[in-house]
């Protein structure tokens, strides 16, 4: 493979210049800069073609979800994004492609001011991996660990239409729309670094928010009670003929990269604030408890019997993307 | 795949934990910061089976190797690796497999206070993406573009060994002894640390002398005489029949990461204590010049027919990695 052809094809589309950067693609090493009483987070993720989007998702749309979904993380946390690196095995040149997936992974870039300052380009089977890396100003970061009972679990935007957009593509359902939301999910970057000050725990809605939620209730060793009337649905989804189904997704599907959060009763003020700033709808779905485990209720109060089985269990068995 | 348990069982085996690594494997990102007064170098490289190792290469081969290429990418730069991450595609869950991987992985690791504090695993063909940070003092950083005019050139350890090992290995030579240069290349992290000091432009040889001492010249703009016989050959090599081909090897053949450096004449003494002070050695095999362009010639002055074509079409001709 013609790796420094790629590497110069790459180098010609990344267009952000951060001043941060000493130096980018075209050495052994990027080297860069950090501001001052700032921590840097770090992530990544890799997307393989099968596993992680169909086979016969657009170029364009692989190179968004890459970055995106590595934005996601860095926003999960409270991160402003800085430097990405892109490690692209390929099956073969394909010049149309390379220009496609470019376009839309730097389109995102570009919409973050991320640099990509380096990485790598192999021969094999499709597969992406990014790294991305952000600031957090010193003790600032939301991990995961910081719930407790009586905290609010809220998440931001809608959960499930993503889940929904791959079961329409699994079962050929014809769109005339694009699968916006599985595709292009949107990274909730400034919410994230808005939650800093509010939030007790974060996560991102990757894996479905029963699993994800499971996360911030393992790390900090607390329950929840969860409304499933609570859980907020796309106006595309309630069109949709069967309710049961739409929730069973909204709890249950991932790809959705929304925020969830936790935050002590005190901060709801600032999160009614937050969500007409950023004109992002945040839904107070339940709350956390001292008892462990995750416990998903009617609004009448009956408990579901998905719940009965653990989350983790049903997790396992209903999760869309077979992870 | 298991994801989680994978991640745990890597959490488990990694025993360096630095005190500049606040949050490790385990969140949405790992939160880590930087000394005063350094700039962070990040290199990122991936290895697939078939293209950067041979199928049937051990688990534990593969661990080292991919953690050692991207450390030799640091070191090339002058760079005191601290963290990585590593993005691990793995086409089925084998513990005993993974278990040799994180062996080879974590004893290189842990030699040079290499903390991983993150990454992924994804179901699919092998590969692996290592990425790497490390520091460098603000300024003292090693690029490819210092060379000058009357520089000497010279490269750490010898060259040519991991080539000729991968030419008995694809002609079905049988060893006793295991691939210990193509398989466990020793990234020269004291050296360039040292070299900060000393080099003008350095770059590690991990593609053959020509096609990387060519990175330099071009980054530089500048050209280069080296001298055939000065090239270091290894003790193994020269026992071998053929000195011709030996010397090609030196030439052209990739996976030995040495660093290859040029300095002003005025290091020579602090070169020569370098090398003694490492118990490495460090060879003086040309010198950079105005012209463009790399000359290679024998002692007596009669230049080698291989560079009239250029390095780089010889370089993509003979290349022994098929890269």
């Amino acid at each position: 493979m013609a790796e420094f052809k790629l590497i110069d094809r790459f180098r010609q589309r990344n267009k952000v210049q951060r001043k941060d950067v000493l130096q980018g693609i075209g050495d052994d090493c990027a080297r860069v800069e950090m501001p001052q009483g700032y921590e840097l987070a770090i992530t990544s993720d890799t997307l393989c073609e099968g596993v992680h989007f169909p086979q016969g998702t657009s170029a364009h749309a692989i190179g968004y979800k890459a970055l995106a979904v590595n934005l996601s993380d860095l926003a999960a946390m409270g991160a402003q994004p800085s430097w990405v690196t892109l490690a692209l095995t390929l099956p073969q040149h394909n010049a149309r492609w390379l220009d496609d997936f470019a376009e839309g992974f730097f389109t995102l870039a570009e919409r973050h001011n991320v640099q990509l300052i380096g990485g790598d380009t192999t021969q094999g089977p499709l597969s992406i991996t990014v790294q991305a890396h952000g600031f957090i100003p010193a003790g600032k970061a939301i991990t995961r660990s910081g719930a407790k009972p009586g905290d609010y679990i809220c998440v931001t935007g809608t959960l499930g239409q993503a889940g929904l957009e791959l079961l329409k593509l699994n079962g050929g359902i014809q769109r005339k729309t694009p699968y916006n939301r599985l595709n292009y999910p949107e990274p909730r970057i400034e919410a994230g670094i808005a939650l800093r000050e509010i939030a007790s725990a974060a996560i991102d809605v990757s894996d479905g928010l029963i699993a994800d939620l499971g996360h911030i209730l393992d790390a900090g060793q607390v329950g929840a009670r969860v409304v499933l009337e609570e859980l907020p649905l796309s106006v595309t989804m309630m069109q949709d003929q069967d309710p049961a189904k739409m929730l069973e997704l909204a709890l249950t599907a991932g790809d959705d990269y929304e925020i969830c959060f936790t935050m002590a009763e005190e901060h709801i003020d600032a999160a009614n604030d937050l969500q007409k700033e950023l004109n992002l709808p945040i839904k107070h779905i339940g709350n956390i408890e001292e008892a462990p485990g995750l416990r998903i209720h009617r609004k009448e109060g009956v408990p579901l019997e998905i719940s009965s089985g653990g989350y983790e269990h049903f997790s396992e068995k209903k999760n869309a993307r077979g992870k």
